[in-house]
């Protein structure tokens, strides 16, 4: 019999934005596979006398087929994902490994969901997700930048509040620029901009800007960018995002 | 000097799902603030001994002028969302409260991030959100129908995978129905549709379905709704959303 494959994720990193859930897999596996950065962000105790496999990025594949070999084996196996496993995470991968090795019924998949990267940055610049929001992935690794550009033009002339993903790399200098740029079509030089880099974890920083003030430059890989809608504003150094409660009711 | 007022996230509601962050804020509180029916999904030995303000639906602006007014008093002060305070909850207006009160500087506000519903009902339909999504309320109640209905349509032109809260209440009854129409007009009916209530509560339902086969009656007012893109397909009962790494590696 097949262990229980779970993938988890972590949030944030920090124990304290852990779920009790993913925590008790963690305990309770006896194999843990992760990308290296993610490893090193689960409690060494939690991993100490277990089948670990970890490897650095671009090898998602190895790992998905690393993981489901262990439960194969018969060991309650974890997938570490930062954030929630299931936005961008390693949820999908394993899933569609199992589809296409034809294992959806020898395997027992779970997703045990966390706290997602844009949820933690949103909480540290205020409250800019408070209505309709597009979350977009800049990374073009896989998706063509004709593709990602459109989803920001659709998600500004929806007037969406717009959280990106994975804004710059080495490779992708300037499409943080493009999607700031195409905004600014929409939304004035006050619409509030947040820059988030490794929150909750111990280099945390947050910037929060306008679209008018705000500097690519600030953004790394690991950086979450989140562009205020039409209506949002800076409240006391924080970004709001009115509902319109206030407008409705006061 | 003011209590800290911080606005947490209770997950889906389960204790399992619940941050340690937000425990911790729960257990220090001298007050806790919320809507009845989310006050009740707290361990009552949390409540104990602890001032407690709790309201029905639309009484948001109360409750929020009272964990304010505790929180001046002194009193360390809770305000509970469900799922993630900062997506459709009250840490917007909590924040728009003390910006329109002048007390930013009086009170200390703190946002503590939670899994919010659309990442729980993702968990539980597979792994949905690989992609780049949009996350849409189709309450009315202070949002115009129109732009709603505008907003839909961006989030189907640019091929978003659409999470839907707020599908359905005794007023709006075809909403759901509307957007599901707008979605088939780009997507095929194999498109996945996942319907998700009570996630990781007692009474939990999840139905996957397609855009052809779904009914807009399996939705509540408590469901979330969510909406494969173009490539999203049916994956042993799950719902799978292609981040593209077979394409590119295998």
């Amino acid at each position: 019999m097949s262990g229980l494959l779970s993938v988890i994720g972590l949030g944030p990193g920090s124990r304290d934005l852990l779920a009790p859930m993913a925590l008790s897999r963690l305990a309770s596996a006896r194999a843990v596979v992760g990308y290296d950065r993610y490893m090193s962000l689960v409690d060494p105790a939690l991993l100490q006398g277990k089948t670990l496999f970890s490897s650095p990025m671009k090898k998602e594949m190895e790992r998905t087929a690393k993981a489901v070999e262990f439960a194969l084996d018969g060991l309650d196996t974890v997938m570490v994902s930062s954030g929630d496993s299931g936005v961008y995470g390693m949820a999908g991968l394993v899933l569609e490994h199992l589809e296409r090795e034809n294992l959806l019924d020898a395997v027992e998949l779970e997703v045990v969901p966390g706290i997602p990267a844009l949820c933690a940055a949103a909480a540290l610049l205020g409250a800019p997700l408070m209505h309709d929001f597009a979350s977009i992935s800049l990374s073009d690794l896989m998706t063509p930048l004709a593709t990602i550009m459109k989803r920001v033009r659709c998600a500004v002339e929806g007037d969406f509040v717009i959280a990106l993903y994975n804004p710059k790399s080495r490779k992708r200098g300037s499409y943080l620029q493009e999607a700031l740029s195409i905004a600014a079509e929409h939304r004035g030089p006050d619409t509030p901009v947040g820059f988030v880099r490794n929150a909750y974890r111990p280099d945390q920083d947050v910037r929060v800007a306008t679209l008018g003030s705000c500097d690519p430059a600030w953004a790394d890989m690991l950086t979450i960018v989140i562009i205020g809608n039409s209506a949002s504003r800076l409240a006391g150094g924080k970004i709001l995002t009115p509902r319109g409660y206030f407008e409705k009711y006061a």
